[in-house]
């Protein structure tokens, strides 16, 4: 079950709580989660005691982002296995939460494969086993974290040697999708710390509006340059020449370097190529999935028209809305398409930036080639 | 003054209530205004009693829409003749109370314009003669939209011989922009009436969801089989082949057919380009402003920040929401970027639908020689 903690209603970014992190009060160990449905309006912590209470905070979004996922993903791991819940049936509970991440099913994996093969050698340590596994993605993550945004700013000063970058972003993918500073923003933060981020340009991101709520909370909380505009506006920036770069993640990378994320970057990509602007995607390496072939076989969820056809604002103190119920927009009884991701082929890709590197032009050979760096580094 | 007078809170559609009617009780003439803002949760008439109230109800868009922009401003010129103010003043107002449609400027002028010329033949009737100019106005353009709906339903039949035609638009152009049923919206309309519409795929529009609010209320009404999108799936729908035309209207077209509207246009034309689908403009020939030579000419209306950095949902009976303040979403302190409109160059677009004709391929040339045939027209 999930219990829900208020801590504070500080003004944005300011309380530094973390996105998601391991506690183990006398009651036993818990998740504990900053529910993302609720900011930026209040910062309120939600304690998972059980993975079923887990999977509901996933589907609802009050964990979300690709790599956190997968965090996320080895903690409920660990967390069945320390409370004696059937570790095999809460990992395939927890893969199956959402389909489209990969990194949740191989956050899943790492954490139960690390207590299978403890049980293989006695009882005794299983669960402390997932539990290391799970805090070593952690550590891991947000080591890779730091990396990709010094890769991805070399790539930056590379691609526009002028130093003064405006960068558009979408979707949110800072801490709150991280162990660590997060993907395509921790490069956009990375090139602000250097005094080199002229303006972020940060696209609401609608239907659930992670840029409005998640992203500028963010950025914000860092005092960066940054404007919020409906997505519809990102073209008449592209016509002005007000974009030198996209920055985005990924929720999926399929084996020939399709890149599923946040529905609208797909029309971003062709706006970028139109205009003669890189389009580079940030992601871990663990987002690759060499066993889907290409873009056409990335399963992309599809989520309930009511995101759509009602709008939902994030729950303030006292408001009558909470983030599952809205108000509603379109006249009852219309029927929404909805889906959660989109697919941009590798051909609108200008470059992948991974904590192993950058890979540019993006072909199914780089990939393979990065994943076996990848593969190589964590063996040794 | 407007006043605000509740008529009905029917169903979606239902209840036929014009856009904009003249009336005259016996406290003197009034317009009588469909607020827009208060769809589709109610159906709330508003009353102007003068120009500074139906000012202000074009600015906080209770009436919208490029055609019935310029019935408002041409019936509001007769308003202040018929109520004794000053007419030049009063025109000077309404033509500068937004500034992108020019179909605003071209209504005041119409009607002052007849109104000048009666009173240069002495004061009696010439507050009767801005009335007929406004009242021809408002015949003329019922009459020209069922000609952009004859003239666009052949145009798809040539475009897409297939006969089922899968139309994504964007804003509202329907029977709310009009005084008939309107410039996009009435092309697939009649494809729908001739049983040739298989799905009207309606982008939500933000930041004011005008498709979520009006398009899919005028949808619902006439039976269309429709769908709502957040603006960022059109991408995916493009990708899958979903999509056969997009068909949009506009606010102005410049000289060399460059044409500004609603924002998020022009990112559907780089859409459509991209994957070869037909991006068609449907829009009266008073739309097309011969002395703007160019699309960087066109002045774009910037509008509020809050419009994105807050929710904002039509009223409902006994809600808490105006239609001015909303919910923040974003952090306090948020910035937005936000223009009302963007600019799509002439290569981008297929064809313009007008009641003279289609002009395709579109050129400065073509609409000079349309411009021309409209005057000979009206003239003959």
């Amino acid at each position: 079950m999930a219990d829900q903690d208020v801590r504070t209603t500080m003004g944005p970014g300011s309380s530094g709580i973390p996105s998601l992190r391991w506690d183990e009060p006398p009651e036993g160990p818990v998740l504990v989660l900053l529910d993302q449905t609720r900011l930026p309006a209040e910062e309120v912590e939600l304690v998972c005691t059980d993975v079923p209470g887990l999977v509901l905070a996933i589907q609802r979004l009050a964990v979300r982002g690709a790599p956190l996922l997968g965090i996320a993903g080895a903690y409920g791991v660990a967390l069945a296995a320390a409370r004696g819940y059937d570790v095999d049936e809460a990992a395939a509970l927890l893969a199956g939460a959402r389909p489209t991440a990969v990194n949740l099913g191989y956050g899943v994996r790492i954490a139960a494969g690390a207590y299978r093969a403890a049980l293989a050698k006695g009882a005794d340590g299983a669960a402390a086993a997932a539990l290391a596994a799970a805090k070593e993605l952690h550590r891991a993550d947000a080591e890779g974290s730091a990396r990709m945004a010094r890769h991805g700013l070399a790539l930056l000063d590379e691609l526009l040697p002028g130093g003064s970058h405006r960068i558009l972003t979408h979707c949110n993918t800072g801490r709150l999708v991280s162990g660590g500073e997060g993907t395509a923003f921790a490069v956009a933060l990375a090139a602000h710390r250097a005094g080199r981020l002229r303006r972020l340009w940060v696209d609401e991101t609608r239907p659930l509006l992670q840029g409005a709520r998640l992203t500028a909370y963010e950025a914000a909380g860092h005092g960066m340059a940054y404007s919020l505009l409906s997505d519809n506006a990102a073209g008449s920036l592209f016509a002005a020449g007000e974009v030198d770069a996209v920055l985005i993640g990924a929720d999926r990378i399929a084996a020939d370097g399709s890149v599923a994320n946040k529905v609208g970057s797909y029309p971003l990509a062709v706006l970028a190529k139109y205009h003669h602007v890189p389009f580079v995607v940030v992601a871990p390496v663990t987002t690759v999935d060499l066993e889907t072939p290409d873009g056409a076989s990335i399963e992309v969820e599809q989520r309930p028209g009511h995101e759509v056809t009602e709008l939902t604002a994030p729950q303030v103190p006292g408001g009558g809305w909470g983030s599952v119920s809205g108000l509603p927009v379109a006249p009852l009884g219309t029927q929404a398409y909805n889906p959660a991701f989109d697919v941009t082929p590798p051909e609108l890709v200008t470059a992948i930036v991974t904590e192993e590197g950058v890979l540019s032009p993006v072909t199914g050979g780089g990939l393979r080639e990065l994943c076996a760096r990848s593969r190589r580094v964590t063996i040794s």
